[in-house]
């Protein structure tokens, strides 16, 4: 159920990861299979039919979302809670700009870099507080109870967490939402990874246990398809509601046609699509622990609970700058100090591809750090 | 080769415009056709070759639009000058907000709505200078000199005019470049109506008369394809790239690989569409006149030199408000006091569709009016 692309096939249909050719690439975001095929006949169809005009009014996406968060999570969602934007940053910024207290954002860190540009970009402070890449990677809630008392009244929360693969528990969202209930913050939620959580992990939706956490979301990132320029920023305050619709068109980022189309299919139609990827990301970890444990024997690996996005540990190696190493040997992963400065000796790697790809990548990083 | 959409065909592909039902709509800027071919074939290509990714880097969006410029224009454009959007809206927020000096921002008027909306967006200063739009529709020089004399260091133009419909000459760009270049001022040019200047009329692209001019475009509105997201900010400094390419993805409102797609070949390979897109264009003109002569005797349109978007002035039949009159009569336009507070008694109406419906967008207008 899940199509593979070839090298010339992925190197074709996604040319920014592909780009150096001659390298395998398992840095950026973007999976090498091909999306589902109800995305695609949707998309196709809506092509055919001239359907590439301003997106419309109306919540179907905001019902088709509801219909996905109470199969897989169980939680009730109104169809209405959903604000069409044209991304998952594009939705941050809004939520920021429009939703939020002013002053400083407490941003867990390492983070997805673009967190921090957003907060710069709007002109805020950004308070850190730090998840421990080499620990549980658990929000430390004396920090952020602190940052609270100092003044921040907003956090900028990643669930699941990329670059950690970590999944926050059902309790510690609960403390974060007791604590922002208690300084009146807001949590602003990017949960653009929640449909990727693999077997053995649960998801609690943040809004599920805040109700005026705001949820910024989208189908893209776990159908493989940001080309279409679709997400959602859900609130369940009518205040938001009314606030939102009062923004001018050059503030929302607008969204595009082709992507409430696809998402709309995506998290209507795609749930056994889902489930074979699932498998494939969950056969894909395994197949990595097998591979490190055998040609990179000294690297720790965090417990990959979602994502695809693994993040290692290999300062057992004493090698500096192991993802620059791995260029040399024909292999692109991210590295650990994109996502925190301090970070050097990690690596963050993209298992979102062929097993024999995986392999490859595995070799290169064990030739880079000599392992 | 023009395709026109059916009433049902047209209500599906483009729900925004014709939203409600029993109205026919000439109101918002899309065209009642289908895309050109070359641009359909293109995107089904790309979905299914899952190319829903990352846009690419690399320049053949603005190779495309090069080769563009100079067939349509006898305009030498480098490739390197372009630089890629999410949309022309986006791309004027990134110039302003980027590129141009800080201080209040010029605007002639009457002007596309979001025009005022991105610079309250950004919390600039609007000046408005008028452009009298039952007259000839021209820059007022003196005004705009006072405006730089006074502290304004930027001017956001609209060329061609939407909503006047016209063609600015050569002769007024370079007298405007001459006032910018005396105040070392800088004018963003919205140019996303180029590609629909008519027969009769000439279009000069501005940076053509002004190296330091910024131009914003986007094949979107001349190709009916608002969808694909993708836009162009394109400068001749290369100080402006310098500056663009540090900007935080989170400030850039990211394009769409499908914007990348269908903008080359919109470029590219459909001059021939574009030419029998403009030939109705063209007729519906002629024919929208004789309908008015006919239907409408005291109203005054503007000579239509550019879009599709023709300004009337409906004044002579005295009612207040001609576009709310034409709603109760199944018509759909737009109002004129959208564009400039105290325009009422003004409409603009879309003529991108079929004779049929032009007609009977003026006979709701007629029986609105009492004409
Ligand atoms: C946590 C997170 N948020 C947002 C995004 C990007 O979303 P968008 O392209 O819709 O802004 C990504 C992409 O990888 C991500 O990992
Ligand atoms: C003058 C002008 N600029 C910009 C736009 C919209 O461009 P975009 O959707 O790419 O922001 C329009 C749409 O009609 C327009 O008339």
């Amino acid at each position: 159920m899940i199509r593979d692309l070839s090298d010339d096939e992925a190197r074709a249909a996604l040319p920014l990861k592909w780009e150096a050719s001659g390298v395998v690439p398992a840095w950026v975001a973007e999976m090498d299979y091909l999306q589902a095929e109800p995305v695609t006949e949707a998309l196709v169809d809506a092509v055919r039919r001239g359907a590439l005009g301003y997106p419309p009014h109306g919540d179907d996406l905001g019902a088709a979302f509801s219909g996905f968060a109470a199969r897989h999570w169980g939680w009730e969602v109104p169809a209405a809670a959903s604000v069409a934007t044209g991304g998952v940053m594009s939705g941050i910024r809004l939520a920021l700009e429009v939703l939020c207290p002013p002053g400083p954002v407490v941003v867990p860190m390492p983070c997805y870099p673009p967190f921090r540009d957003v907060v710069t970009v709007i002109g805020r402070e950004i308070v850190p507080v730090h998840l421990d890449p080499d620990g549980d990677g658990r929000l430390d809630l004396a920090a952020v109870s602190r940052a609270f008392a100092a003044g921040a009244r907003t956090l900028l929360l990643c669930n699941p967490h990329n670059p950690l693969g970590q999944v926050p528990s059902h309790g510690e969202l609960a403390a974060l939402a007791a604590l922002a209930h208690e300084y009146d913050a807001r949590v602003v939620s990017d949960e653009i990874h929640a449909p990727l959580v693999l077997s053995g992990a649960t998801f609690t939706p943040y809004l599920s246990v805040d109700d005026r956490g705001i949820l910024v979301t989208s189908p893209s990132k776990a159908f493989n398809m940001p080309a279409t320029h679709g997400a959602q920023v859900v609130s369940l305050q009518p205040d938001d509601h009314a606030r939102l619709a009062t923004v001018p068109v050059p503030a929302q980022n607008t969204w595009s046609s082709l992507g409430v189309v696809a998402g709309i299919v995506a998290w209507r139609d795609c749930d056994e699509w889902l489930a074979a990827l699932r498998q494939r990301l969950s056969a894909q970890r395994a197949l990595l622990t097998d591979l490190l444990a055998d040609r990179l024997p000294k690297a720790r690996m965090r417990p990959l609970e979602a994502t695809y996005l693994a993040w290692l540990d290999l300062r057992g190696y004493g090698v500096a700058d192991p993802a620059a190493a791995a260029l040399d040997h024909g292999v692109r992963v991210a590295p650990g100090h994109d996502y925190l400065a301090g970070l050097e000796g990690h690596v963050r790697i993209n298992i979102a591809t062929s097993p024999d790809r995986l392999e490859r990548v595995v070799d290169g990083l064990a030739r880079a750090v000599g392992g």
